[in-house]
This record gives C-alpha cells, structure tokens and sequence, in this order.
C-alpha cells in the first residue's frame, strides 16, 4: 500500500453540492468521511444512501465512494475525491443487530455508537450520566461492527461509553472529531464534546486515530482559535499519542443551518436541555471551506514536524486506519 | 460454463428447515429459487433476507446462497443446494426505484411484478381488469430490474401487464410458476393462474424459460394429475415453444398452511374475492417433497424425450437464464 501520503478530513457534514466538491479538490482532499445520518431509522437510511449515491454519480468528474482504502488511492490517482460514508448514530440498527451488516454491504464504514444522548447502545457525551454500554444490546453492537469491519466511532459518546467500548473493542477504534479536553480546557462552549486523556489513551493503545477539529465550539480559545494555536494542539497531541494515533476530522458543517434543529432534538425531544448559541458555525477565517486543509499541513510545517509525521496527520494515519478496519474479520 | 446439466427447481415457498433442505439434497437439487417476500414492505424484506441468510448459515453443510450461476455450480460441486432468492411482488420496492438495486445488492435475483391484485407497477391476474403496467413507475420498474440485473417474474400478473413487460423489457423474462392455459383449459380450481399462449410465445421469443408446476389448483386434471399427464403438458408446451424455454417451477408450498392468509389477503383487505379452498393443498403422491424432483426426469425419458432435452428442463433452462439475467447491464 502506498497510502501513507493521501489526505483526509474525517469528518464533514452539511450541504453538499458541485461547489463543495471542487472545493474538497481545490483543499487538495483525496478522501472525506460524510454523516449519512443521525436519526433517521434503517429506511431512512436508504434513503440517504441512495440520494449520495446519486450525488456522487452526477459528479464522477470529482468524486467517487470509497468502499476500501484502495478505492482512496484510486480516487487520488483519477483527482477525485473519495467519501467514505458514514453515521454518527446507531439509530440506523434499531433494534436489529443484522442491520449492521446490511448497511456495511450498503457502504457505511464508519458509526459512531451515539449521538449526544443515551441510546439503545450506551450513552452521549451530553447525558448527565453515563452508564456505559448496554450489556446486551451494546456490547453485541461492538462485537458486529468488529465483525463485518464498520469502524466504531467514540467522539460524540459519553466517557464511560467511550472507554467501555474502546476496551471492549477487538479492533481499533476512532475518534473522528474531538479535541483533547486537557488541553482545550473548559473555558469553551462544549468542553464534553473534547475527550479525556484517558481516554485518548486507550484509543492510541488500540492503534486507533484521534481526528484534531477547529469546530469553534470545542477548539482550543473557541472562536479566536488561530491556525497557530490549532497546530499546537495538534502537536501536544503527537506527544501525548505518538505520531501515528492523530489525525484530522474538522466537524466542517458547511450549510448545515436547516438540519441544526434534527441533528440536536430528532424526533425525542421539543426543546434540549443544553440550548448551544444557535445560528450558523462561524468558522475561523484559516478554516471555512475544504480548500483550505492545506493550510493546516502549512501550519504543521511551521512548527518544524517532519513530513512524515505531517503526512500522517493530514491523512496517512486514517488510511492506515481504514485498511486495519473496513473489510470483515477474518 | 458447465450449467446444462444442473437441476433447478424454480419456485418452492413455505416452511424450510433442516428436514426440507436434506429432501433437496435427496432429490439432487442443484438449485431453488424461493420466496422471501409478497406483502413485505421494503423493511420487512430485509428481516427476511437476513432471516434466511442465518438459516443457511445454520445449515452450511446442505445449502448456499447463490448470487451467480457459478455459485450454483460451486454448490453443485460441493453437494449442496443453492438458494436463489426471489420475490412474488415488488411490495418491497415501495414507491422507491432505488430500492431495486439496494435489493439486488442484498441478494434477491427475481422478482414477480404483481401478486394477484393491482399493485403500483401494474395488475395481477386475480383482478377483473387488467389495465397493463402503470407508465411511470411500471415502466420504470421493468428497465431498473433489467438495469441491475434482476429476473423479471410473471407468474401472478395479470395477461396485459405480463405481455406488455414481456414487450417492454430489454432483457429475457420468466414465468417461473405457471401452466399453459390453452393445454390446462378452463376446469381446475384457478385457470387464471396459467397463461396465454400469445404470452408463453412472446416469453419464449424474448429468450425467457416458462417454469410448469403440478400445483393441484392449476395442473392438468388439478388434484388427478399424474406424473405422465404432467410430462405430456411438457412435451406440449416443449413442442409449442421450443427445448431451451421449458423449465419446472413446482410451486410447492409445504407447510404454508399458516401463512395462506397472509399471501392471500396480505394487509389490504378483510375478505378476498375469490376464495381458492382452503387448507394444505394436496399435493400428488408422485410429487409431494423436494425428494421427489427425479420423478420427473424419469417421466420425461420415458415419453422418449432426448437427454439434452431432459437436461435443459430439468434446469440447464432456468442456469442459462439465470446467467443472462442475474447481473448489471452493461
């Protein structure tokens, strides 16, 4: 494999459209990882799976779904853009552990266990309380994800689920798009959103990846986060984990305005009890589109990493993780 | 390809287990194509795809999932029956053309257009009028199947929807469980269910396999049918369309008993129109399990029919079919 060099922001949402693609070409991008869903039930999963399929063909002039890594490198080869799909919920498996293998065939490759709240599988970062995963549902959930090769993600999840997980876990496991809370602190709108040391620990142990995001609500200084300030984090980080455990998972939400409301309250809720500032992101002006991944390898630079370690953060590092996670257990 | 002299059942539904699987094995059953769903909606179908998918895991040493016709002949080799999944109508496609494909990804290789009533892509053959296939989504339904490589089934529809997908498709078609109706006439219990010599020629012409059945409700004689008198109806409708569009699709149904009400009636009504006998149907002592498939070879050598022949009924038809149908157009 020589994918050490290819480029990933593992975790965009929002409005997708022509623009966006050339813009995830003109940041350089060989891959992103894309929420397919949060809520929306097995059918409604479909649904989406087949309107990105759609998407994605009348636009094979830029991009292309990627079911494996090599399909990443394909993708680089022909300049385009691969997406790997993916869900930030369970939500999608209902109650049905065969589910997961179905919509591993159906080309989700990555899930996170829960989103914000508790679920049938374990808890959100948001619930007062975490009581890990549920014994039988939960940790089955773990088991098939490890089993078909769907790629457990931690980064919306409560601590306690988080941990359980990452230990449960045969395979490594991600956090696509979190910031270590350490040094972040508290002093920023989500501080649960960021991931204990701890935790982040296990996940490198794992060799799992930890994708570094400027979201304004859980970077480092929140909205005066500066690309100097990013890299920082990015390089504390390294030193913490190793330089194979970082990555980058931006949470770029771009035209994200209209589904805000379902992402925070789906269908269980008419008002969430943490009410965050509402409106549009405002993304700091380094960090506002997918043109501008490279300026996050420029900043790297600057702070005197070697290529190598770069070329793992800006990308090599998730590659590696998807060939260790997407095809099924042998 | 090596498929001429594979046998094939193309249509058996009702209860499975272990016991019916080794009576495919007894009967030299190469492959059955078998029902998964009627009434289903598109979710329903998936629980049992992946309920069928566990039975034959659990059974791996007797059956096989067949995508393919070589997985057929895999199966063949190793002494097991493959398994084609079908379905009797396209309930399960919903109003949603993407569902064809996702569906044909998750296995199922036919699929009847219409189950004896009206349906969103066209009427069955237990309705008053048959008005054809609906423009939009009838049609449209017929080109995705033949676009992703799903077997277009017949057997329940009405004649003018029949003729016209037969007409309309770019691809072969199939009845797989009918009778010649011209051969048949009008007296036994359900003559609506076998078809017009007009359709069995278009079919034959488009390079499509009709699969005759002793089903006692629409064979020759109905419940009186012998082995010889069946073999007779093969040797005519082998005169009328030629020795590659012949095939056997028994319809046998053992242990549907409980699920009578449901192919019937499904969710859209209280009372059916024409009400069929009720109970298990009584299938002949000639041909009343799997075990049995032999008989009719037998029957057939003895009215003289030529071994290639034979073979091509017995199943070379429905293998040549199948692989000129079970993958993506080009």
């Amino acid at each position: 494999m020589t994918y050490s060099s290819l480029t990933c922001d593992c975790l965009e949402t929002g409005h997708w459209d022509r623009n966006r693609f050339e813009a995830a070409r003109k940041g350089g991008l060989d891959c992103i990882h894309v929420t397919l869903g949060v809520w929306e039930d097995f059918r409604e999963t479909v649904r989406e799976i087949t309107k990105w399929r759609r998407l994605i063909d009348d636009h094979a002039d830029l991009v292309t779904l990627a079911n494996t890594v090599e399909d990443v490198e394909k993708a680089s080869q022909t300049n385009r853009t691969a997406i790997v799909f993916g869900l930030q919920n369970t939500a999608a498996f209902e109650d049905d552990i065969e589910l997961v293998g179905v919509l591993h065939e159906l080309g989700i490759r990555v899930a996170q266990l829960t989103y914000n709240i508790q679920n049938l599988v374990g808890s959100g970062c948001w619930e007062p309380e975490d009581r890990g995963l549920s014994t039988t549902y939960g940790r089955g959930v773990v088991r098939e994800m490890n089993r078909v090769g769907m790629l457990i993600d931690l980064s919306h999840c409560g601590e306690a689920t988080s941990q359980e997980a990452a230990e449960l876990s045969e395979r490594p496991v991600a956090v696509t798009h979190s910031n270590p809370r350490e040094f972040v602190g508290e002093d920023v709108e989500l501080p649960i959103r960021n991931k204990s040391t701890h935790l982040l620990r296990t996940v490198a142990e794992k060799g799992g990846v930890v994708g570094l995001s400027p979201y304004p609500r859980m970077a480092p200084d929140g909205n005066a986060c500066t690309v100097e300030r990013f890299c920082e984090m990015v390089e504390w980080t390294l030193d913490l984990l190793g330089p194979t455990a970082v990555g980058i998972g931006t949470d770029l939400n771009l035209g994200n305005e209209n589904k805000m409301a379902w992402f925070r309250k789906g269908r269980f809720a008419r008002e969430f009890a943490i009410k965050p500032r509402g409106g549009a992101t405002k993304w700091p002006t380094w960090f506002s589109s997918p043109e501008h991944f490279p300026v996050i390898a420029d900043g790297l630079r600057a702070r005197g990493l070697s290529q190598d370690v770069i070329d793992g953060v800006m990308g090599g590092n998730w590659m590696r993780l998807f060939d260790e996670s997407f095809k099924p257990m042998s």
